[in-house]
């Protein structure tokens, strides 16, 4: 007999979906089941579902395709919307599969029981409901193209009685990728902009800030005199000594205020107008200056890198392929280790094609300028601001991309909201080098009373602030999950730490302490 | 000047709310820097708002009056939300505060903006938002009544700029307890059939677990023949050999339904009718008898102490001071350990006026029975299926009973859902003693497994189901979070280990093997 996790199983791998990250329960046994059946399916354990989600989003990223997430009820799918708010915040086309109670079983209110549609909708683009096993493989399709064409965040909800419910197996209509086309005016307003001698700046993030897209839009802007930076936060840049450099929005609001003070024309293409990531009392939520003219001239949804296309076309432009070289920053002086000498070590040693995922929060600015210069990588970023994303994000790549080395550049207060993701790295073997940034602090935060005007934080504040009683001991924590670590607190151990695990694969972790 | 965040803090004084269980971020700033003002306000930090929201829930539990929790957003209500759902379906009193960006800058869509009432509906049973600061204390004096007369959660969203803005500190009114009277056609139900010779049982949660409701509860059993059981998970128990013995509705649907086979009537006094946990192909939801009757004589929100003793005067019953006393189990056998001598062991050693903290999931029906004839002790459930509270509800009671020794029978799996909780347990020096039943599998899966009807999962199934590869080492993750602990692998060194653990005051970590 074949069952209706059967068909949710052969309609995920008709649309490509071979790769599920998973915590299942007792309402997903049949869906469990039904994955023995189908070796090629690859399906990845976390230990709590912030990784499992957090992992679906980094495997996207790379694999430019759907991963599923098996969740449990509503609970189950609770612990992973955090990192689904950051898919969603970086359009990466994810596909939840949420297991529920038995249709006929929800009337009695039993101890799991609760509204799942409620939890999923401010995380999801799409929310569905399976009612029927004869209809899955309509229903997978219908998810999977929402997850591709958002792009974004599709939930199905799976009833136990539609995995365990008798269907026939008829095989899935895979969704088709159906962009919509740019659209001409904006196009054409973009155009004069970049014709009319005013001040334009690009703010670029999707596939823009992939080689194609980050060639042509230097092209553009070497043709005309415009500028571009990336938003504040990204999916993945591509970047390196090989591809135009590129700045990025400052998180700081002063610090982007300034940046953008002189503007004219603002051509968002993938990113939306940039406002500050918190308000400020007596500071200004958007960040484009007075005056400034705005032309949101791409959208998640159409085909990014067509809109730049027409753009160069509009202004005679060809994709940049001669820029100055940036070069890298210097060895980092011996002595104690600090933020400044793991970035700079780090874009010094990053081997070709590698990975980095990006939760360094204080340490970020950084990394992201000395790495101009590194060799050529994958940048992936904390996009919606719900930190616990780095350490499942390399996962996730590493699953991906077994070819390429992951470094999860992690500071210590994020990486502990999922740290249970070291097991799944070392579990499923995958090389990566996690970097914990250890300041025994939310740094940021110390940074953001200062910004709301208290200078000297008192004992109850401070005891919101700093992790230091007692300190983590994160080469303990990472034993304690399977991995090797080593702890090290000045530049020159950092680098030959950080040498000696790029050279050898598999899964390892450095505590710097800074 | 006085503002709002000020006004926040005093008036959850006013009601008695001086424990805070926090993560919070830049939002919540302001209110951080009022928590330096009032010293008298204990805040504790989680390392993940699991913990935060469990141990609201174990300082409730214990407390008998609610704590409040401070979160971060709507990806920090989520990180959260799992453990809500248990305090709801504990009914255990709650306070959220949920800061928001400030109001103004909601419309711009910001990075970590999400629909936050949607995610806190499905676990409060009150949902709020402050929109002036002026009403602060009215809204805070809601949020508390709805927490202690529901009894559940209440969440509060607070934008920053109603904490900022400055207010009036006019003092809060407190909610006052408002319980509704029990029903007397219920009652009057109720009676007779307990008077009517057909064959009652009381299935009791809620106050009527706590030493005055069990004698009552027993003094009626007494006098009239009906039996009574707790239902399948409960908030709080009182238990221990002093107090009358009382059995549990099992987990396992088939035990429930031979356990109420032979019932005529069923009084329900706190919990509702039992149904089954999950429901499983052919097999029924509920678990009464067929033709039995249900009575709810009583429902949260109502005086449940009160119901009883009405019952109690209606069939001239007295609370009961003579049962007979239950033996505990014999010392375990040396040798390797198991979850039986893990469950006996403790019980004969748990010393008096003890918390337990259960969540050892395969193993708690071992525990139940042989605790009954322990030092009188309070037992607290995971009740709603959400796992991951057994650390945080230790952390939670140890704060609220500083003056009680409480252990935590934590199965391996759902432990590491947040084993951050052994953080703050170290860093507050909490009276704690953790058990980690480790078995290196989700064993109630496997159970689940070969309930579904399948006796031999394959590779993929397998490795949904077991942590064998690597295997956690939880001495190693309790020392990288600042605590110490044992491994052991016999019930000879179990025991040694337990009781030297429980002689010394402070944090430990015992890893039992099994």
């Amino acid at each position: 007999m074949t069952n209706g996790a059967d068909v949710l199983c052969d309609a995920l791998l008709a649309n490509g979906v071979d790769t599920w990250f998973a915590n299942p329960g007792t309402s997903e046994m049949h869906l469990v089941a039904a994955l023995d059946r189908r070796p090629e399916i690859r399906c990845v354990l976390g230990l709590s579902e912030g990784v499992v989600t957090g992992a679906a989003d980094g495997y996207a990223r790379m694999a430019r395709k759907p991963a599923a997430n098996l969740l449990h009820c509503g609970p189950g799918l609770a612990n992973g919307l955090a990192n689904l708010h950051n898919a969603r915040r970086a359009h990466t086309p994810v596909v939840n599969i949420i297991g529920d109670h038995a249709s006929y079983h929800l009337p009695y209110d039993a101890p799991l029981t609760s509204d799942i549609e409620s939890l999923a909708r401010p995380m999801s683009q799409w929310v569905g409901r399976s009612s029927d096993p004869q209809t899955m493989a309509k229903d997978v399709s219908a998810a999977c193209s929402a997850a591709i064409n958002g792009p974004g965040v599709a939930s199905l909800i799976l009833p136990a009685d539609m995995a365990w419910g008798e269907a026939e197996n008829i095989p899935a209509e895979p969704a088709g990728l159906n962009l919509r086309a740019p659209d001409p005016e904006r196009i054409a307003a973009a155009a004069t902009a970049l014709k009319s001698g005013r001040k334009v700046m690009f703010v670029l993030s999707g596939d823009t800030l992939l080689e194609e897209g980050l060639c042509l839009a230097a092209g553009i802007c070497a043709a005309t005199g415009a500028r571009m930076t990336a938003a504040v936060s990204n999916g993945r840049v591509e970047r390196g000594h090989t591809l135009p450099p590129i700045d990025i929005i400052p998180y700081p609001a002063d610090m982007a205020l300034q940046m953008l003070s002189d503007i004219e024309v603002m051509i968002c293409i993938g990113a939306t107008v940039p406002v500050s990531f918190f308000a400020y009392p007596g500071k200004p939520s958007t960040l484009a200056p007075a005056g400034c003219e705005i032309i949101q001239a791409g959208s998640f949804g159409e085909d990014l890198v067509a809109v730049l296309q027409l753009l160069a076309d509009a202004v005679g432009a060809t994709p940049c392929s001669d820029f100055a070289p940036v070069e890298l920053p210097p060895e980092p002086v011996p002595g104690p280790l600090t933020g400044e000498a793991i970035a700079a070590g780090l874009a010094r040693l990053l081997p070709e094609n590698a990975i980095v995922c990006e939760e360094s929060i204080t340490s970020a600015r950084e990394f992201w300028n000395y790495s101009k210069g590194s060799a050529r990588h994958s940048l992936l970023q904390l996009t919606g601001g719900a930190i616990g994303i780095g350490i499942p994000l390399a996962t996730g790549a590493a699953i991906a991309c077994p070819d390429r080395k992951v470094v999860c550049l992690q500071a210590d207060g994020s990486g502990m909201y999922t740290c249970q993701g070291l097991w799944t790295q070392a579990r499923e073997r995958l090389d990566v080098v996690t970097i914990i940034l250890s300041n025994r602090s939310y740094a940021v935060l110390h940074r953001e009373m200062r910004n709301v005007g208290i200078t000297e934080p008192g004992p109850n504040a401070r005891r919101m602030l700093d992790l230091d009683e007692p300190a983590l001991d994160w080469v303990n924590i990472a034993r304690g999950m399977g991995m090797n670590g080593k702890r090290v607190d000045t530049a020159e151990d950092f680098t030959q730490t950080l040498q000696a695990a790029l050279d050898r694969p598999g899964p390892y972790l450095i505590e710097a302490v800074i």
